[in-house]
């Protein structure tokens, strides 16, 4: 298996820099949204402390995987003083990274989305299983068609990964929608909005996938706008979709600490805010 | 004693990208774990706390030594503008990573699995002494037979490794059998999971050992699915392995907090769940 043939195009500055600044952009926002819901795991209820886990554990991995596509993509590509242009240097940017954080990160993504619907039941540990057996199959079965090195190949593999994608959206829109039926105006509010989140975030992923295929565009081109797409992409669909399954996770914490002023859903009364002192 | 002839082999691009990749994923998955596990501490009741501080440690190592295996595996090949293989540089990959990781994770693994069996008493101590000198005697044993050149040596030292591997298995199959008639139903079922997860996990290593033998798999070939082999391995019987343990302490926690409503077992009663919220 040959790796992506996208490594042996000469790039303008433009285009090099443009996906350099995207990768740092990207690790400096998984980094400080690390951090953030690291912080934040104490401010919300007990029982919703490991959905901020699983947040801070996304970005984290991202993070990581951000650091190492960028020391790749620095290495695979020269510039020459005086010329305009920057040239491959023989080593190869590496693809296969985004795949490996996908591997990790999806499955918890799904995780992090069906905890904050359903905290306990067989219900919730059904849906998960069959939510990460699609994930993983998408991403293993995407992976050859990214770092084919002909177009039919990666088409074929890119329909086949459109199944178990379109699979999980669907399975998550759906449960999204009975949740917001269930919960309160204020929640079912958000979920709403994460709902179209998800549509919007996920979207980018295919259309960056089949950058390749339009023939307007030069292998130049395709390069830079499918790591900028799924850079963009990685920022919604980590840091942000993140924000605000814990927006979900607080208001919650502070329904159930309204409805039982004694505090005895929350770990330290003290922590936790009033219903009214809705920070961020 | 010469290091390995596995470093004086031609590598296609895919081959070398497998075990980069790999190596990789394993740093995410390790340095994810070490988060997460130490963030479980809390979680569990004070007397289950030393076992997930060890699932900690364990992961740390680990992460610590596939950052090093990465960085070896890189400096040992080297890849030329225009040509599909990646050739030796003369610094050779350092296979003894993983001999020194295993020295000090595998008697910590098995710390962790016969504390969470046994809290207290002569007979775990017992256990863990043997099993530790006979996972220290597996480990040195095995390593000459690793770094051998010819495959005579190979086999030797890995006959001699195997008699305390088995050993191993055979102590905490027999030690988990007798837990599975002791515990609570749900218990007993995760119990049975994990050994089933340990006889997966750990007969991954010998078969990795043994790919040299194989005369049909040529030496680059052996050498990239020894060092699959050996990550997957890694990964299932640390983090997974680790996650399943902490779901039996975690479990034991909720059952005591149940069985003693005052919360007198657990360090802070206000941060263990009640039975029925169990988050992730």
């Amino acid at each position: 298996m040959e790796p992506s043939n996208t490594s042996v195009v000469n790039l303008t500055i433009g285009q090099y820099d443009l996906v350099y600044n995207s990768l740092s952009f990207t690790i400096a926002a998984m980094g400080a949204a690390f951090v953030f819901f690291l912080m934040a795991r104490t401010t919300v209820a007990y029982k919703f402390q490991r959905v901020t886990e699983v947040a801070a554990l996304i970005v984290g991995i991202a993070c990581y995987h951000y650091v190492r596509m960028f020391m790749s993509w620095t290495a695979a590509y020269t510039h020459a003083a005086g010329t305009t242009f920057y040239t491959p240097t023989g080593e190869l940017f590496n693809e296969a990274y985004r795949y490996a954080d996908w591997l990790l990160t999806v499955p918890l993504l799904l995780v992090e989305l069906i905890a904050v619907l359903y905290l306990t039941g067989a219900k919730r540990a059904g849906t998960i299983r069959n939510l990460v057996i699609a994930a993983a199959l998408m991403i293993v079965t995407g992976y050859p068609g990214e770092v084919a090195t002909d177009n039919t190949t990666r088409f074929i593999w890119g329909v086949i990964s459109t199944i178990p994608f379109v699979y999980i959206l669907f399975v998550l829109w759906t449960e999204v929608g009975i949740a917001i039926k269930r919960e309160s105006p204020e929640v079912a509010n958000l979920l709403t909005n994460i709902r179209l989140l998800l549509l919007a975030s996920w979207g980018v992923y295919p259309i960056a996938y089949m950058m390749p295929f339009f023939p307007s565009i030069n292998a130049a081109d395709a390069l830079v706008y499918k790591q900028l797409g799924y850079s963009i992409a990685d920022v919604v669909a980590k840091p942000l979709y993140g924000l605000m399954i814990y927006a979900i996770a607080r208001l919650k914490t502070q329904q159930e600490n309204a409805a039982s002023p004694d505090g005895a859903l929350v770990p330290h009364d003290d922590t936790v805010a009033s219903p009214n002192s809705n920070a961020i």
